[in-house]
């Protein structure tokens, strides 16, 4: 197994298979009536968040905790971070302290590799700038493998500001390594002329969203960053949402058997409508159970867990 | 038994004293070696505070521990609330993350409604607007039962700004239920003439707290919200005070017997005088110590909790 | 043993022993499988922050989750304490939520003994102002006994900002206690004419680190506080870096078994240079695991804990 998760390119397929086995075993615990497993019982996971990131953060400390390891969280505003300290000395300080495992959201691209190589304990990316945000990939393809039965051969559209989402490149790197085919698509200024090659070869790119639809069993949605409209590279709101926006009518140009993602949270109306977000085809709500269920599962054989 | 607990009027008789009645079996662990119950072993409590409130989110995070449960706490300030999630997408994804229970504090009246149509697990309002504050109701219910044996029969003023109180509105449901009288004091803007009526039939209203205080069991001071003390419609502070105020002379018009309560924090000086809040008839405390009882009663009810 | 840890000067010989030898029995715990002990199970510890601290928040809550007590954090931005709430009236509300224990950071000097007036449980000053920080003190003896073997007799320097210094204060009471001499090294005007005979008959004052480190087993550097450095009274930064911290040529005047200290967040560059930070002699990383274990023996014996 890996030591450290830090990006959707460090599972190979066989250790990619292992976790997302290992999630559909945890998976079974949510229907059992005391929904706590004792693997990690006496470790220590931090949560060590310089975003603002309660989703992210909350299915992390959902999965700790069922694991019944003990979980602090450790919001990076007005702490000693503030005060100058550098992530190093973070990073030993919570090493020193007994942290098993450090969950790590940082807006600087690369801060989780920084700090996998001060500490002793596991390193899990939970973001970082732009760059990767590996278990959701990894969520994701669980959402596609469970609902679609395999996940070699696929054929997975990813949507809208590409060269801004940790996304869509943790799971252009891990869907390469699983089999799956990508396609990305959003308009040329938000799609880099190298970013395929770059990521993973054989990863297409295009303009056009209603001509990839018939072609595709997933297509995944990115959630627009209000803040980054004002760029002058950023189609407006009403023509971002007119050219690469799902809505019905889009949506029955997919395949009979093709769903719908998104990583959450949506903007409702502006890259995905309601009545898509919602349809059975939708796959957003199991998406966050499956994310717990994941990250039981990397922090279970990241930490070597026992008794599962 | 009830699935949410969102007014002080949906537990009926019945259901209420069942509350009340688990509720002092709570109470009897405080007095145990391990302070602890597995009855919650396994499941999740969600504390979803759009407002801060410390004394009731801790208040609840104590009784869930206490009952072994696991305890997520989301400040939606900075969360993805705040880029614009709507609360729907919210329950969904906390419900999807396995949260059992959803304690909500949220400055919009009717929001816990609203949120218990979209989830599974059971709601709980810890709060909202101006509305509703059940397991105030509760604890206050139970702190009268407890210090004068009885709710039947008891007449209760509840004194301040009514208008905006949401302890006021559940304490009038709870007790229409449990057979206790009301009587609202204060000054004619804060108590509009049609509240009594609308909330449950049989409250009294009255502008003269002199007048009210020999015939009462028990006076329940309100908090002054010092921002609305600007509003136009709210006397002057030392006006309030002198009127609405409790201070030592006032009491001494009590019934022997008549105990004061105060939801807290208290405006010391203000609605009441520190002579009032310190004396042997004064519950605040021991309200605060009930409020843990309360809401583990109310906890384990709603979620069918074993072991007890 | 004492009911609450206010100040350095709070244990006297046998008690401070008896902490640093229950730290040392706590800190095998780190080596085993399960790192948690039962000790505390049951009994609530709440962490009433009215600074941001996560560090030494961070500290007593992995302590108090090694001992399986429940957790609850409280800090006091935005709680009722900013509508107004007493000091007072928040100490009976945790007291009467059942808090076992309450660890305090407060701006006041004093703060944690008021607070101990109020409560029947334990009181743990985690730093008030520029007094005391008395678990700072007992991990720091805690390290230099495991370093060097013993305390009586032992000659260390405090050298920095020692007016402002809570963390000074405390070290000069205990060391006392514990039979070493204190030598305080800064600038004159960072060190008052009669503090060290206020303090602790027999310590010494210097303004001349280069004079004092040939004689010394110990040197701990104190962190200079950014937000004083515009006072009047404090050298430039320039001027102080030069005489009063900690670089390499520096580091080589000291004997050959001393040590160097510093209670973290250091400002690399300024009171202490990276070479000496990061240097064998360094115990700046011991200084953070060792808090855990002393922080765990305080809880364990001021609660009364079973089942070691």
């Amino acid at each position: 197994m890996i030591r450290h998760l830090l990006s959707g390119a460090d599972p190979d397929l066989a250790t990619a298979t292992q976790i997302l086995d290992t999630a559909a075993e945890m998976a079974t615990v949510a229907g059992r009536e005391v929904k706590k497993l004792p693997a990690l019982r006496g470790r220590t996971v931090v949560n060590l968040f310089y975003e603002d990131s309660t989703r992210t953060r909350i299915s992390f400390e959902a999965a700790a905790k069922r694991l019944s390891a003990d979980v602090i969280n450790f919001s990076a505003k007005g702490s000693s971070v503030t005060k100058g300290e550098s992530l190093k000395d973070t990073a030993l300080t919570l090493q020193a302290m007994g942290a098993d495992a450090v969950v790590v959201r940082h807006p600087a691209s690369g801060a989780p590799h920084r700090l996998a190589n001060w500490v002793d304990g596991s390193v899990v990316n939970a973001g970082d700038g732009t760059h990767e945000h590996p278990t959701q990939a990894l969520l994701d393809a669980y959402t596609m493998r469970s609902r679609l039965g395999r996940l070699a051969g696929l054929h997975v559209a990813i949507v809208g500001d590409v060269l801004h989402s940790r996304v869509a490149r943790s799971n252009v790197l891990l869907l390469s390594t699983l089999g799956a085919k990508v396609t990305l698509v959003g308009p040329p200024t938000l799609i880099p002329m190298d970013i395929s090659a770059a990521l993973a070869p054989g990863t297409a790119v295009s303009y056009d969203l209603d001509a990839v639809l018939p072609d595709v069993d997933v297509v995944m949605m990115l959630r627009v960053q209000r803040e980054r409209m004002n760029d002058s590279y950023f189609p407006s709101a009403r023509e971002y949402s007119r050219r690469f926006g799902l809505d019905g009518p889009r949506m029955r140009r997919l395949p009979e058997h093709a769903i719908v993602m998104h990583p959450g949270p949506m903007n409702r109306g502006m890259e995905i409508t309601p009545e898509v977000a919602d349809s059975p085809r939708s796959t957003i709500v199991e998406q966050v159970a499956n994310g717990v269920s994941v990250r039981m599962a990397v922090l279970y054989l990241l930490l070597g867990g026992n008794n599962l």
